[in-house]
């Protein structure tokens, strides 16, 4: 399969745009018409870049559902957490859903080895020796870290904390599995 | 709107497990049947989280065009960088397409304004004085930026840089802009 190209998107767009798109409220248009509220305290699920992994489709989400998504190599918290401190602060976040879905890229690479990549293209840069990436190999301990990461740090608002969930995702069931205890 | 609950997140994806889902192939499954080349090279595009913002959705993306989606705050680069080079390494990438959109939430916020409210719940906390949040008042400018940053990341494969793409994408509209000079 050919990588979809610069070209194919933009037409794609275009005719998306031709055919399919309404113009949507602004920000500011909801605060003067009263309406922001439609926007505000939506769920974030924060999941896997992979183009296998695409939570509008495994859970069903529609445009009008408004749920935020973010997506990182694996869904780690960490690299997630100035976004989701700026989320709650412009809109007072009301669930965060961590979801890591099994045969992720993060549990194939490893750290060492693309330090090792980076190394061979700048044999004199020493950043990249602390340059870390994120791989991991249990798949459910790689959800119960970043749910813990959330909920005990100190930053983020108290009820937030409360409102965190893990799932794992299964490439072949297509089910979800929670991890809350 | 009420946000959407953990259940009816739960509950919807076993509706697509039962009546949508079809077992997707693994990586060592690819592997082992000589097809991991279909999963290889794929399309980034980096975007933000806002719900009115899928790009799913706006580039008529479907699970066979195999394009990795990364979300953050803006569909910011730097946050980004760490995760690029993990997948480069993984499936070397064919190209990264950066979207910001009109009406971004990070036009809106500002990072002085949060470092503020995270002050108010850590007083003593002197981290808080150094985070930034991504927040941006041009949103072409923000685009540019980060085409800039990647492009010249001495740290990103050579070929790569050179496929490196921003766009603008107008939530009335529903139009790309190109931005590439």
């Amino acid at each position: 399969m050919a990588p979809l190209s610069v070209e194919e998107i933009v037409r794609r767009n275009k005719e998306y745009a031709a055919n399919v798109h309404t113009p949507i409220i602004t920000i500011p248009e909801m605060i003067a018409t009263g309406t922001l509220e439609s926007f505000q305290n939506f769920t974030l699920i924060v999941t896997c870049v992979d183009p296998r992994c695409v939570p509008e489709r495994f859970l069903g989400l529609t445009p009008e559902d408004g749920v935020g998504v973010l997506r990182n190599a694996c869904g780690h918290i960490p690299l997630a957490l100035n976004d989701i401190l700026a989320l709650d602060h412009l809109i007072k976040l009301s669930n965060v859903i961590i979801i890591h879905h099994t045969d992720c890229g993060a549990s194939h690479f490893k750290t060492v080895n693309i330090r090792k990549e980076l190394k061979e293209r700048l044999p004199n840069n020493t950043d990249i020796d602390s340059m870390t990436f994120g791989d991991f190999e249990d798949l459910e301990q790689s959800v119960l870290e970043d749910v813990k990461f959330l909920k005990n740090s100190p930053l983020v608002r108290k009820e937030l904390t409360e409102n965190v969930h893990g799932f794992t995702w299964d490439l072949k069931t297509g089910l979800l599995k929670s991890l809350d205890v």
